[in-house]
């Protein structure tokens, strides 16, 4: 069933990775993707503290979705691993993860509110509010930090529709988002942030706008990815 | 009386749909362009859902615009054609028309608020506040939604004075603007995110900020647009 | 005493003009650079309407001070002409001149309030707050609008210290600077646009934040700009 | 002891220069980073006053960290020296000093207000709030402006603890940064411009935003920096 090799998925997780810095959702080292052969149990997922610049498809890093660990001659993985690992084992529809510092999402992170859904350029990917999880308790901290972040984004996410919020917001910390691909998992970081940030102009300019209609919510939501879509080309076009 | 082949403005509507990326409107493939050729019918438009690198003057699509189909052997149109069409239909005067989602335009339009004259940047292309509509109705979302958001821009457009005010923000949607060309209605897409992004601005410095007298008004959009206008080089300069 | 020739201040207004690009203070063609040479009472300044890729050094337009005609041979001047004009024949310290739309300059000239002297950045360059100017009056904006901008304007410098705040913001309408030559004109209206910017985050951050008291307005703007001044590299370096 | 000679100490504080436009950190030569040999008690520092693109490694100014003295035959050093060696002086463990006008962090300067700690962001770097400093008094600005500027640094930093906290403002000024060599100094002071923006805008979505408890910032600063620090490759990687 699996649809590439794990070499190409190497290279998607390396470009995937590259896009983060085009699209301007990193400083630094401040983010990483992960993609997943379900097949073969392996994740591939950006080094630790490596810099884009010096990233090559060869080091990302590919871990056992089963423990957790590296496979031999690998360079270590990212400090966030354990939270993507999570998410995979929790969610068979995620098939990339995408964890950044974006300055937009990581402002209503650390406001420990939800994004609320206040126009179409929100329903177009996100079908309601993008939530803002609970702070992790001193217990969570202090043990499994990076596990036991994964579990509580695991609270907010629906089993069975696990795409329609495709990205969620860490409490006081930042955004973590996902997709059918590493690449469609990029998409969705930049639309959580850029959402984000038309979100809180908005709220400048009249602090009591409200969040859109369930029947605007539908129309676009649904015209991009529900059973009738018709945005885009078909197949056969 | 068209002053260019079928050809020429498919270029125009392609080079247009480009300056949108070239001007950071878009996220993505978040906008688009189209241009009309009156005489013999046709409106040409990006096709849906195709990245920006990837359009080509040749996949421009040709529509008709009696009755909104595609002629034969084109990809599908921007999900918004029905919008454009029933624009063009009503405002003879306008030859081009923009749909983005930029930033600070959406912002408002999310707010659900007029964009106020408060100086002469705007007073230099828009002669009065651009309107923001009326939300749409359960039903004209349920039906024919892209015809019917464009029946609601028309009910705030003057006839007999389309191109006085050569833009409109959607509630809780985005900017619209139009113009003499495709690339006339990309500059006025442009000029209408900037004096969206001044008025954010300004409101923060002061919340009390009033609009532009009608004398000053008068003055910076006449003197651009008016009958003695005398900005710009004459044609014979 | 001219210290260079006509065809070499071409140049400097030429390259000055080009700068506001470079320092992203202008969208499309809402900008202009002038230049003085004195002793033959020739301004030269931005034709009207010409976008910033089409300059050249020798479509800058020639215009007499004393009667503000421009030479034989040459495009339209800026519609700004009169302004600029104005402000030369009244203070002889003013080398070059600038007018932009600069986005946080209009922003503070559209909510009519003076740019606050809130920190030493501000202190380096302006002795003080910049001004905004009164609005024109119906009869001065209907007849000889762009001389009467200049007249307001100038009721608000100084006189024998023309170079300590140099640049302004018009009511309404927008920045102008100036400087001991094209390119100073310049490098005062990014600096203006730029303390524009951090006073309107400073009070963001705290409505209640201060100007700076005058013994570091003095200390910074001294350090150099006074007789004692001990910034840069000293002329025998 | 010196781990580079003052040649190749020459060419890091240059490249740490270059490194502020790199990251947009500055507005023409509002900015400048030192290094230091301390075995030779040399300092090398920008020069006052000179564009970056004309900076090389050999205009960088040797100072004499005893006396504060250039070496024979260099330019004159940044007007901010005094500054730099008082820092110096007192803190042992400071290899790189940066100074910067940089836009979000001179907001909060001017604002006068710490930057709290909302978010792990700020607390993978800064082990707590970025304290803005008092204002001087007049007297400290009447004499030895520069030097009692680093003296009244001196009064927000831990001797013992000068990296937890690699950073500053001064009031109604701007950011001083430090680190273990000037390229990692000026690497925290994008992270303190980085951090100041957040927290502008998280207070703007929320008003009554909290800072991280002390579990959170522990998590965080200790697992990049404590003695168990698990973030980056381990030496033998």
């Amino acid at each position: 069933m699996s649809e590439c090799t794990i070499e190409e998925l190497r290279a998607q997780v390396w470009q995937a990775n590259l896009a983060l810095e085009h699209h301007h959702l990193v400083t630094f080292t401040w983010g990483n993707v992960s993609g997943i052969d379900r097949d073969r149990g392996i994740m591939l997922i950006k080094p630790s503290g490596v810099d884009y610049e010096n990233l090559t498809a060869e080091n990302m890093v590919a871990v056992r979705l089963a423990d957790g660990q590296p496979l031999a001659g690998q360079l270590k993985p990212s400090s966030d691993t354990p939270t993507h690992l999570e998410l995979y084992r929790r969610f068979p529809e995620m098939q990339g993860i995408v964890h950044t510092h974006s300055r937009f999402a990581v402002a209503w992170a650390q406001a420990g509110k939800d994004i609320p859904a206040l126009g179409t350029t929100h329903a177009d990917y996100f079908y309601g509010p993008i939530p803002c999880t609970r702070a992790l308790t001193q217990a969570e901290i202090d043990d499994d930090y990076e596990l036991n972040t994964g579990r509580v984004i695991a609270e907010y996410i629906h089993s069975e529709q696990t795409m329609a919020i495709p990205g969620i917001i860490v409490n006081q910390h930042g955004p973590f988002a996902w997709g059918t691909s590493p690449s469609n998992a990029v998409h969705n970081a930049v639309v959580l942030d850029e959402v984000a940030r038309m979100a809180l102009y908005t709220l400048q300019i009249n602090p009591a706008a409200t969040s859109v209609d369930q029947g605007l919510l539908n129309k676009h939501y649904l015209r991009k990815h529900g059973k009738n879509a018709y945005y885009g080309q078909s197949n056969n076009a």
